[in-house]
């Protein structure tokens, strides 16, 4: 179903953006596990908005716990169920929507697939708020493959053209990578985040938005996780990164450089590195066959711009077939990526346990 | 699991390439039809080995129907499953390769995995020859897409460096996009087609490879396909791209070159066109909020080189842990994408195919 | 997942009896539906402890809508979440459960399935409580069905030796049936009633438990519903009807009694009946090959005595392992027939919505 | 999908009676497994027709398989394909049937389901020989199972109302039980089988036939095995076992006679065995809550009369809605019984597994 994911860990997520509330249902969490509310939230409020380069709309998103621990606070083996109230929405600000969809937004789509019926308000089940509940389980996973030694990590590569360093390949420190969790905007190069928060300033005074790319990285994978064929890695991480709204392209390792690359330049040499098997470079971004190879994995998000921008945009009256102006009011992230990184964190997080669980089935 | 795609219409590949045969079971065609084997064996011919640009190793890929035909010859609601025996493999030329995996290869990953039990007679069950079966299900789906409407095409947009001009966003006239369906190297401009067959005569001679990249349009679907979140259109395409060996990075409508653009940029302004909801240009792919949005479906798929080359290369020899050098003898292609742009469409064909009957059962 | 069911109208349950609350997520409903919560409120309450014959629990089951729901009060094609505040638990009186596990319930297996974390309070996930939620979502699919011209009915066949008059196999009047939706003890025979509640008065004095079976009949089925093999009706509905707790038997048609007829007492022949296909008899309870024939769906569910009496009973203590006495206090249902009527109900209808969807996709 | 079974393992099942052939495909079998083909090939020739009592149809039933072995014929990870060809079909004697559906039968409800396209050559897609490859995959799965130290046996309980005695709850002796496979119709008291070969032979020279009852017994199983809700081992099992055909009926432990019971007289007191935790009696079943309690595991399966029977039937021509008269030419059985024994084992083996491959990946 549209709304679930994960086999062995089942992720399914509800909610509207003005619906009394969203939440997550989490079905195969293991027994006995005390939850890392700490991790949880610092996730959750990276992705929340609220910060100098989002919108202004004030989330408390405090998850409230319905089921799924036992009389001591541990899981239980029944499934979790988080929910998120929603509190500050101005629903007034989205009512002429239906009339004339928004360029760029899925306002239109929405209308055709539920025949007019789709919450207009906040973007209803399109919203980029689904991705709070997202962010609650993935986060709960991260927790769940730390004690793997598996950690995700991800940074803002570009925003608008202006570019970080990428993640050395064959891996980083884990304290330039923990670092990047307590950024409002993860960068590896301190310049680079000034310059990006300064574009997305100017982006914003001209009423407008820009497009961006997060890098990913997963530390700690052990070689053999992911299936062949339909469940490869590539297939389960790029399904899940495609779910978060904006993103138009995934790509592992050189990913579309390697379309121009000869064999001799793209192959990664194999080594011995202190008795285990690595390679001497990474352009397979950790996964060959579909299967981790045991270097870091390696992907790259591209967003798009925001579609809501301030300034005024041509687009249809649908009902009169009539070209009208639309001028988009209420409060809107000029870019995504800051609040877009924990979310690529939280899907991957998701695939990665669930594929891990998978591995124990088979194993 | 693994070797399964697809919700309403589950296609379930076996086989490996040095198996006794290789096949598919397609569960949940609808009852009545005749399959269209002329279009069938046009896409799987496109995928076969033999061309000037591949593979020397010749199979005929006769698919031998087993069942799911009714006495009459129509599809009946059983399933139907196709054998391609597996004739001309040359299994010698692969014995050594469980000491020295190489680069590039699933051959160490699977090692891993399969705790050293995986079939390693020309790849296994990781051989691009899992395709064959793919190619066959996916012509059917596109049979069963025609007769409502929708058509999927694809060329070579690039290989080694050397572009084809793209696809018009907006569309293109059928003649030429039925023309590709009958060119070895599928391209829109012949210029570009002879510099690529030149470029890969020149990396072959060399003992190398080289990568490229395959763009794809889907003509003809209607409005309100795919479903929102872990379900929509680029999830689910994606993930059945990703699981065609060799490919590091998809793309949507403007993909990762929207992470440069401006919201102002970037958002394709609704207009009417003779009566319907169009978008005056295509920069969001088709699909918005992961649901088709009426105008051409796009999506760029970009492939490694085949990791397979003559040219010597270093390695590691797992049971000593020492270096080793590895020259691959036996078939291989210098350059996958005339082979890969029919798997791209079978691949979409049968995203797009349980899309519209997920849509049917929720309409 | 367990706490899942369905493929079209996917329903996912959680809580516990003692949790913060339980709840459901439905996933796949059509949009633009106004919930009839007159419907959905009658068959909670007949499930909703307190009635005479039930445990003395006090439970308002007031469903709270999260989700899914757009701004008029129709569905609006994302999940709907319903939850079920728990209120009048009392959680001390289970406490010594954990050692020694009383007979007949899941205390043990739940221990050992959990490593000794699952949640003890009323029986944690294995609580009669999980019906509540199913019991909601099951109404909600009746209101759908019944757009569709099927109803689904059900009355006690028999408690603890004591019997009603079973359905007539080819159909009843439905004044009758629905009569029976308003019946706290859901018979057809009132004589048959009032010696049941007597049975279970004197049962219940005892500080003992009792038996019994639901019959269930689902009226205006379309010939065609189920698919073959492993997604026929009889698999279907049992898996579900199997799932709630108590249930130890479940029979279609003539059931266990067919196997003691022979060919030509237990076929139904085919007849002409106002120019449509009937059946002279209906043995086959209205499913042939798993497929629904248009007759009367038939089927009856064995319920076994509640576990939980008040007599003392033996059982060991599992840490000690020795043997130990235990009389079990708080409130309990002498007999779970009456409560189980409706689950069986929504059940069935969670069963058959799904297949009617799934002949939607197919047909 | 309705020709897939298990979340694991997943079986898929292809094929018609009269189709060029019939076979499974086993995805999620572990690698390095040889497969043990005395087991399957008994297993197999157990529901293979040819005996006194079934019909005089030949079936080699020789499975080729065509994928999942490496070169040294052990288990390589992919799926492993088994293809069983039609040989001795006599299509000729079933034309008519599309006019005068056979009371009993599916093809009524096929020719709906399917617009009048289902295979109606043998019964098709709703053939008995359907449970050849689940035959071929429950004996794998036995195998891996009793690896495990769990094993499945059954025998037939009763034949048109004679009687075998029944296992004994709380197990059996493991001579007992393996001196059941070696039968061609598996009985606990051979007086009890004489007599209902006795019976069946009767019943053949009236053209008639008759039903009866497999009893299911699964010793060795752990406790712990199977999920909550709706994927307890009760709804698993009874979804395999429904999905036999002519199957009506199915229990548990004291199944239908618990309707009858008291509390004090159902319940099964736990006691100390040799250090480990046991229940006295067994009217459980060896299932609490859908969870294995480490007791045998107890189902009985009830079986309709074969529907086919070669006494004149009357019946409708649903060309000409008139009456007709139907006398089956052919070869069937008067009792599915004693083939039917070895399916039910085949099923219990693929849910047994499968949820123990659950419980790895949760445990």
């Amino acid at each position: 179903m549209a709304y679930s994911i994960g086999k062995h860990l089942r992720l399914t997520v509800f909610g509207q953006s003005h619906a009394p509330a969203i939440g997550a249902v989490i079905d195969g969490l293991p027994p006995g596990i005390e939850l890392d509310m700490v991790t949880i939230r610092a996730l959750m409020d990276r992705r929340r908005p609220g910060g100098g380069l989002a919108t202004a709309r004030r989330e408390a998103d405090e998850a409230r716990i319905l089921s799924g621990l036992n009389e001591s606070g541990l899981t239980c083996g029944a499934p979790l169920c988080a929910v998120i109230e929603n509190g500050d929405a101005r629903s007034g600000d989205y009512a002429a929507l239906a009339r004339t969809p928004r360029p760029g937004h899925a306002d239109y789509t929405a209308r055709i697939k539920y025949a007019g019926h789709n919450d207009l308000r906040g973007g209803g089940q399109f919203s980029g708020r689904m991705m709070a509940p997202v962010c609650f389980a993935g986060a709960v996973c991260m927790q769940l493959l730390r004690a793997e030694g598996i950690e995700i990590f991800s940074h803002a590569l570009a925003i608008g053209g202006v570019g970080d360093r990428p993640f050395d390949p064959v891996g980083e420190d884990m304290e330039t990578l923990r670092a990047l969790q307590r950024m409002e905007l993860p960068v590896l190069d301190s310049g680079a985040g000034r310059r990006m928060a300064q574009r997305v300033s100017e982006v914003r005074e001209q009423g407008d938005s820009v497009g961006g790319v997060v890098e990913l990285m997963i530390q700690g994978a052990p070689a053999g996780l992911g299936e062949p064929l339909f469940d490869g890695l590539e297939s389960r991480l790029s399904a899940a990164l495609f779910a978060i709204p904006a993103v138009k392209g995934v790509e592992f390792g050189s990913g579309f450089r390697s379309a121009e690359q000869l064999g001799s330049e793209h192959n990664d040499r194999f080594i011995g590195q202190g008795g285990r098997v690595a390679t001497a470079t990474n352009r397979h971004g950790g996964i060959l066959g579909g299967i981790s190879s045991g270097m870091p994995i390696l992907a790259r998000v591209a967003f798009k711009p925001t579609p809501s921008i301030a300034r005024a945009q041509n687009t249809l009256n649908i009902e009169t077939m009539e070209e009208d102006e639309l001028a988009i009011k209420g409060r809107h992230d000029p870019c995504v990526v800051p609040r877009a990184a924990p979310c690529c964190e939280a899907m991957a997080a998701l695939v990665i346990y669930d594929l891990y669980l998978e591995g124990k089935a088979n194993g």
